[in-house]
């Protein structure tokens, strides 16, 4: 298939600029867009294609990603002129990588697949490295065909891709893992804190931790971090709030009790009422400690 | 030093038996003893000596571990009839690596170190397989230079070992450790438990988690279990809620507040109420689900 | 002003009956409108004057209440053909008495008052016993000269009334009063389990209690019940954990932790998991003991 | 009973102050004594008698009630020199009322009747102005027939008395009233600090609480205070959160779960860790708001 198969790209972000050269150094043939043209010549130098506007990057390839930062760039993208909807006709592929809610994700369907579109959700885990690399999580959610026609690029993409049913499903998944992730942020951050005061060297709470089974990656990334107050950011402490809070919310959706999400939650918070909303999610550590 | 250094080793059990054939596998003189002699025959086929009692150990080695069940079984191997403290005399060395609480360990401190005695507390983080492995993690405080003389036998049976202070430090560790793992547990299981009641599959939950940044190993080892209703017991909860209530009294003597482990805690104690309490700690998930 | 002022009143239900009658026996003049014109009759022995429509009711009179039982029925009276809006004109005024969401409450401002109309909000505190008796705690939010003109009908519903200042403050008020009611009920509940299980006996902690610092009327109303399971229902704990529930999203959004406000509605949840949500909001006893 | 009854009184304190007085108002022959005799003299003009020694109150009295300020000090009045205990003697009665633990209990109990003596505890909830008024609640456990012979004294200090079964039930009852009290004022706490920051007047809101279902007179004290900064002491916070802690504890005991405690007591170990813990408990709400 990926010899005869058309990508487009639209949005050259911190995230799609990784996504794109991985796309290239595969030998896909790939079109991009940025709102500033100007963002696009360096990929054009690897072999892109370029298009003037996303409608012409739709209607000239057969599947089209996009990656932006929010839900409001994502629906924008789609409904502006010249734009993503513009485009679409039957058969048309769209295939929608940035960080958006459910109902987002459903709206962007419902507009691409009333125009005879096809649609998936497929946000991603993993920040700039990753998107570099080629070692993102994806996780895919809608036109199951379409999951399987873009399996090429997504091993490109990603270390690993799931396909995970309707449309939301991505987004939900999504909040799920950040929403234990927020947990175990906070597990670290209670035990350093607890661990430091009563005299034991935080470095090697961090080791001994990261050795053992509950050594997660991020605890060697962050802990040597917050021990130094290097809140430099990575994932905003107040995105990440936003996440956990969804979360919650799915669970009281689902009528699912989550206490420690609960409790977590409630540190984010205070830590966003002292004015770190800004800083690192890591920064919780200023919180509590 | 090791080929004039002469080991003792005191309890053959599920964790001394993985130790002791470490030390053997690394060509070590060393010199067992169990409460049932018929234990130590294997052993003798693999090289090591014996002795009739635990006195006669000490009396005979450099240099005598020991791996108990219990603070009650270390503080009896050590104040019973023929035991440790019965052949202790100035100089010789006694390194406890069973787990005990801080106060049996300064006990044990007490009474060793009255006679003349060096003494070392090093309780290990994990279980069986990394004894036999030789993969064990070793927290050891006490007698610095004792500590740093067991450097050629805590490398055969951990994968590493650290020094923190004196004596009542390697239990913290330990507490702090195990707060952070019953907190992390807890945050996997609800997000596993809000997961799969919006459709999520749950398998596919705890893989996108082992490949993401909060992705601990315990993940990929409890998560595919609890999914299955397979609560075999490796830890047990009630053990895990000990830690995890002592690791909040840390945080109570220190004045650090610690909510998502209180959170923790009283799930935990609500799955003991529920009468779960001697099955694996992964258990919650019943409690939570 | 009382003999001047002309009253309508729009809801005959539970809430709506005695708030009538307590009217009526204040010697005001009142026109009644019901969905089912026959609920009118009992009213009219009173001394109650009718009208056909609600339309009707708000051109007859000078000031329309209405209580009705949830935002949606709120909002229909108001739009329905032959409804609130259709009667509104310069002047008129209507002041609404159901417990609605602040969202809510403003929309419906925001339709009254763009025909020339003023409009409060005016939902109150406490259920059927206190409405027979006149003992209601009135929050009234929006046109403070009208709650002012007000005065004289609360005075009769009402042992206590309050201007709260701009539209949504009134249902602001009652969610925060609910939050703090629903830890307060939680607070007992864990007392009397633990208390219970320790041998005390529970009537004597819920009379101890409440003779004491906290003793809040509610511990003394539910305590003896939920000691014999009686959950007979008269706040429904499914409304209850949706007021906790917005009462931490107004903690979001005001970014303020409310650690206890979050770990009781995580019990809440999990009492309407267990098929509890439809009996009083005491039931979370049966899940937490 | 009462004209033959001699009654005992050891400990003048700001308890013992108010109790004493109301024992003598009420027309009893109380004997009192004092570490510092010179504060006996205000009631001897009132009627009392004196002794030079705690035993000899004992030896001259049916009856001897204490009030001190601990249990370390509870236990020193029983073993010291020419203390309790050296009076004791078959059949002679005594009362603790000071605040102890069960374990403190306990062991003065098995002091007590090992002479032949008969013993009850009996800590007051209360404060200063309920001991001054004869209005304090009064948690009797030990001897049934000596808290029965007690009734006359106990009305004159008590509003209310209660015999709660053997030694050590009257401590776990005021553990388990001042944790629930710790969740209500927690509760109120969390509420005043969002609703203020959701602009309601915060004297609104104590107000509106104080005549709805979960009005406890607490708030009624507290709230006005805690909006003025006022955090002039009167259970100390320290205090506060020893007894949550312990609420707690006999949580885990029982197998209790008890989560909105739990996160109360984080709370409050992080108000001391602010510097907070000598000042009223109210002053949570510094660390909440």
């Amino acid at each position: 298939m990926s010899q005869k198969t058309s990508y487009g790209f639209l949005g050259l972000g911190i995230m799609g600029n990784g996504m794109v050269r991985c796309l290239l150094a595969g030998g896909l043939d790939v079109t991009v867009w940025n709102r500033t043209p100007a963002k696009c010549a360096p990929y054009v130098e690897l072999g892109a294609k370029t298009a003037s506007t996303a409608k012409e990057v739709i209607e000239k390839c057969d599947i089209t990603f996009s990656c932006v930062s929010d839900p409001e760039a994502a629906l924008q993208l789609v409904t502006m002129e010249n734009g993503v909807l513009a485009g679409i006709s039957a058969g048309k592929a769209y295939v929608d990588m940035s960080t958006v809610d459910g109902a987002c994700a459903q709206e962007i369907n419902t507009l691409i697949t009333a125009k005879g579109g096809r649609y998936c959700e497929a946000p991603v885990s993993g920040s700039k490295g990753p998107a570099e690399q080629g070692t993102l999580l994806i996780l895919a959610a809608g036109d199951e065909a379409l999951a399987s026609e873009c399996q090429e690029a997504f091993d490109l993409m990603g270390k690993k891709s799931w396909f995970l049913g309707e449309v939301g499903q991505g987004a939900r998944m999504k909040l799920v893992i950040n929403t234990i992730m927020g947990v175990c942020l906070q597990g670290m951050s209670e035990g350093l804190a607890v661990g430091t005061k009563a005299g034991l060297d935080g470095e090697t709470i961090i080791e001994v931790l990261s050795m053992g089974a509950s050594g997660a990656p991020m605890f060697k990334l962050k802990g040597p971090k917050v021990l130094k107050d290097d809140y430099a950011v990575n994932f905003p402490l107040k995105h990440a709030q936003k996440d956990i809070r969804l979360g919650i919310a799915l669970g009281d959706e689902m009528k699912q009790e989550m206490p420690a999400a609960a409790a977590t939650n409630e540190t984010f918070k205070k830590a966003i009422k002292e004015g770190n909303g800004d800083l690192d999610f890591s920064a919780i550590y200023k919180t509590l400690n």
